[in-house]
């Protein structure tokens, strides 16, 4: 589906929406250029807009099919950019990956996004901004993974407090986050794979030399890569942190069931000595002198509650109680 | 065995099987190519075959053989490439391995394959692709290709959810999925070890500058290579998530045993009160006067009986019973 | 806010304060140099400023926002250089990290510095070395980047001791460092993040060739690289150093638990010797000759002291007591 | 000392042995090279030898002392290879390793062995194939190369076997293979440092261009390498497969032993409740109505064994006994 | 403090000690080279030693300071190499890193040395090698460089001894080796980080084309830097086997200790056999036909024994006792 079609002449925009025929013969007029948003096309539709483009067939599938990785490839003049977006559903800690395709060529670029990412505030923002429009259609690309790159932090961002949270529960008590520390770890996995591909293909954006990349652009390009390398090295250290979290898990939770156990045993090795004092004097022997003694069992019960109290107290002062 | 043998001109098949001897003159016909589709051959057969094409003395001993790394390989005008394919088997959460040899010239493609691997559909649908035909035998190579790849693909599918369901045991009730999971991981290596040499296999097919590479191809082969990192990514991540199970799960089984150990304890601690009282009132002191009391058993029951529910309370309330 | 500016000529500091017009005229005059210190200035401030000397605009929002990775940017004739500081807050066992942003031409250097990172003895140091400072903004780089990575060197000496601390902790006396390990690990890992990525920032430095990079001046980089690459191979060991540490206590902790386990059961086992034969002299049977014996109870009271006091030898001597 | 020397002519051996002077007149004949054979050589004789060929007295020393590195080294026209032999001692589990040292120049080949690596069988197969001995000392290289590789395709294989019965170890009854694990692990990482530089070192002399290796040689140390690679990926998945072994024996020793825990703890639970009901019954009390009862004995024996088998039945239900 | 310092024309020292003064003006003779020992030297006098040769000032403040990292600098003419020497005192399992600074120029070489590291065995043996001296300072390095690998690889043949023990502390009895092992660890990365960075000095050297470095030199120092491959191999190696050891000791402790409280519990639960049985004859009712039997006692006793000693030989048959 076709979301919105306009043209582009000196970072204004050209009045109305184009219809595609229209799209195809403006994009050919020097200075202007065609900028084609597209939601989830069915493949005939997308296959119309690659003809008046003149896309090529694989590209084309790749923008239908989605799934691709994040990636730059070059069909004659035509650029073709794969980006990933990702969004952090925080209740369900959760990472939703999207794609934004993006065929650039000097007289158009055509956008098609898959899943979660709304590309309508970029088109918004970029209006606003004539200086950068101007610049042509690799300055809506720029706009487009400076966008991308942004919802990444916002993302790492969530990650980083659940992260918190969760050592908060391996440290805090009585809990076993073990399978929260690896859903985390999955998301951590799918996200690093939707994220880090793009640094290569940014590195290749700035590398070649096309009409689309005039010279004031490989800054900017540079400066997302550098913001996409910030992310990067984030998500790597959550890697690195739920990794550990999961091994000081292990010690924290056998440790506070040990802890546990060694109450309870305490406990029962205090009662084992009433007992046992108790099987003594509970022998029939007919020969047993304390039995006779006035204060036999006021003395022995004095004894039991001595001894009692002594381990009570001896195990408290070891933390054991 | 040489299971299909044609001749190819303008991305037609030619009528009719070809013998060997005619295919190796009809190899020499300029802007036509014969494909040989040979399955698990003798080392006597594909002499035969290599003697007709010229091909290396050490690649016939590798197709032969099989066991070898995806890899590309020039002799003079001859490409050899070798491909492992990879089937998941479910039940038996297995990877099959097979392998595919395929030496193109201008003039002709051998395609030698072992164990499971079926390339006659394949063959089907190239042959309704004219325009892709008539680029010549690096097109039955890149079918080849695709066909391998979307293979891992259903491969890595196959242990998606397999992986899956060893995480739900992992943190599921009473289970130790240990075993299943140092399996998957043993099976994550051989199907890393079969795909990943393919990458760089495939970067060196889109270097090389040879005829059988025509101009518009080397973007298929490209997207092959994406469609191949795509899957190798997720591999690599198998790989962790497995290593990652395998440390949740010694947490889990070692809890879940703590708790049971902590439950029989916590019985027993409750099952010790009576038996320690029970204990101080067998004693057989002559002076004992509770025993001479009228309602000194009933006392002593429900003294009993109080502290036994007071624990129980208290051990259910801090979730150990 | 704009901490100080001043103009250097032939090393030597012009007399006064500068206003910020005059510094930009200042900038023009050959052999002179300006040094505008600023600290967390707002946007509009720092637009003034980069007006002045015509920063570009993405470097001018970079370097107002701060949280950039280190690196090197060229934008025409002027360097855009980020350093991260870091500064170990002991008791809190913290990493703090504060950015400088360096802006550098042949005839100005602005430093731009976020959070901690005090400058102001950079300064009055490198007034002091005439010979150096008449090497231009180069050199005051040089000295800015020589102090930061001091301070880093400061920060890891500071890392280690709480290491060997925590070492201490994991092999001493009923201790569970557990999470201050994970939270060493983590401020490691933001140290890193904050240090490593200078090291290529400054392998750019020395590759690139400006006018503001002067002959001699390549060999004091490479002199701070090298004090860099220290810092960061200790840092790197701090991470190996801490995840073994992490699994070392596991082993401790665990070793400790279970020793205190291994106590009690021993004393239980000890108790239940008099318990076990008092409940059999405690039976009721008419026909127990030994309970008319006339040492009959002293002498198993006997038995039962030696049995007890042998397992307590053996015990003992297994070092389980 | 020197096991066999004689000089080939165009593929074909000289009849008989020649003196080591000989040999060094031979080594100057065009169209002919001279194959030494040396085990093991003291100093002086390989001094002799040296002197002979024009050895360079650092490769001369290597190959004396052996414990070297697999390598290739350029010694004017002189190529030293050496490479390490791998033998797999399969009841002891332990890798014999070996070292062959190989110089050869356009006249002559010398080959030194050290430790367990015979190369008689190697000449005597070579020798039967006339094409490859023609294209002189390379293909002698080669085919060493190739028989090395092969040796470590066999240890590889002994690994292979030794490592699928630890797994059933592992997963199989009361048994604690952590030692065996740790053992084979170390063999591993000794067959790693002997094989994994040989691959650096074949692509080295895939690389260089000297008169020993001739056009079509390179096609024959590309196919060795490639079965080396396939040899070291098997080794580096060994090591793989053995850590998370080690991590998975440790879950299940401890899952056996806990088990073990859980059982006794199950029965000494049972039989605690009789004690407990005995106790209560043995209290002295003057008024116990029970005691009194026709039928208070086998009723209380009922409901004790009545407790004990539903407590036997819960505990077997719940995997516990 | 400067220990040595000697003028060498054509490889032979010339006679007597030199002035430092008149050690400058043999550096410019033609032919000739002076080699300056020193130990540990303060500011002021190392100061005057580099005015003499014309060192940079930086280079001045490293060798001053040690602490540097292994490296290779050029300053114009002068090459400044650091090397870290690593001795392993064995009964406190210590490395001890000390430092030697290095510079040189077609005239003279100036060896600074810090910690332990005699270099007075160096210049005796190269003084008998007249060939070797005559090559320059270059030959100078090379000696240092051999010696301080050689040195590397006593201390590697130090540590193997210790690990060897370590592993033998691991499976033996009743021992629990993790501060060892974590204590080798922290060496093994301090030798790590003093020899690993010296090979890529090495390669540097081997690079750079100085007048230092004559034509035959590069094979020796080639030679050299494979020797420290084979100990920065295994070193790493070292990591490797204590990583897996300190898992394989978890695995050990906690089996040794759980066998320790089976042990206890076995008995326990023997123990509970005749204290249940007892308990049970031990209850007051008037009608319990079993008390009035002639040989109920030595019955019961019987049966007692009897269960006991069931229990002991299943116990014993399962490994418990």
């Amino acid at each position: 589906m076709i979301v919105d079609c306009a043209a582009y002449v000196d970072g204004r925009r050209r009045e109305g929406e184009l219809s595609l025929e229209r799209a195809g013969a403006a994009a050919k007029e020097p200075g202007a250029f065609v900028w084609v948003g597209v939601v989830e096309p069915s493949e005939a539709e997308f296959e119309a807009i690659g003809a008046v483009f003149g896309l090529h067939e694989l590209a084309i599938e790749d923008a239908v099919r989605a799934h691709q990785r994040p990636k730059v490839e070059e069909y004659g003049e035509t650029v073709h950019v794969v980006l990933k977006t990702a969004r952090y559903v925080d209740p369900e800690e959760v990472i939703e990956v999207g794609e934004v395709s993006v065929f650039l060529a000097p007289g158009f670029i055509v956008t098609v996004r898959h899943g979660e990412a709304d590309l309508a505030p970029v088109r918004q923002r970029l209006e606003q901004r004539r200086d950068l429009l101007a610049k042509g259609p690799g300055a809506v690309l720029y706009a487009i993974a400076d966008h991308v790159v942004d919802r990444y932090m916002e993302a790492a961002h969530g990650f980083d407090e659940d992260v918190r949270e969760v050592e908060l529960q391996v440290f805090g008590e009585a809990q076993n986050p073990t399978q929260r520390i690896y859903k985390l770890e999955r998301e951590v996995l799918e996200f690093q794979a939707a994220s880090a591909p793009l640094e290569e293909a940014l590195e290749e954006l700035c590398r070649i030399e096309t009409e689309v990349m005039p010279e004031g652009l490989h800054e900017y390009f540079r400066d997302v890569e550098d913001h996409l390398r910030r992310v990067t090295t984030r998500i790597e250290n959550f890697r690195q942190l739920l990794d550990s979290a999961l091994e000081a898990n292990l010690t924290q939770v056998s440790m506070r069931q040990n802890e546990d156990m060694r109450k309870i045993s305490a406990w029962v090795a205090i009662a084992v000595v009433p007992t046992m004092i108790g099987g003594i004097y509970g022998m029939n022997f007919e020969h047993m002198p304390e039995l006779q003694w006035r204060y036999g069992y006021p003395t022995v019960l004095g004894v039991i509650l001595t001894i009692c109290l002594l381990l009570y107290w001896r195990f408290k002062r070891a933390g054991w109680l």
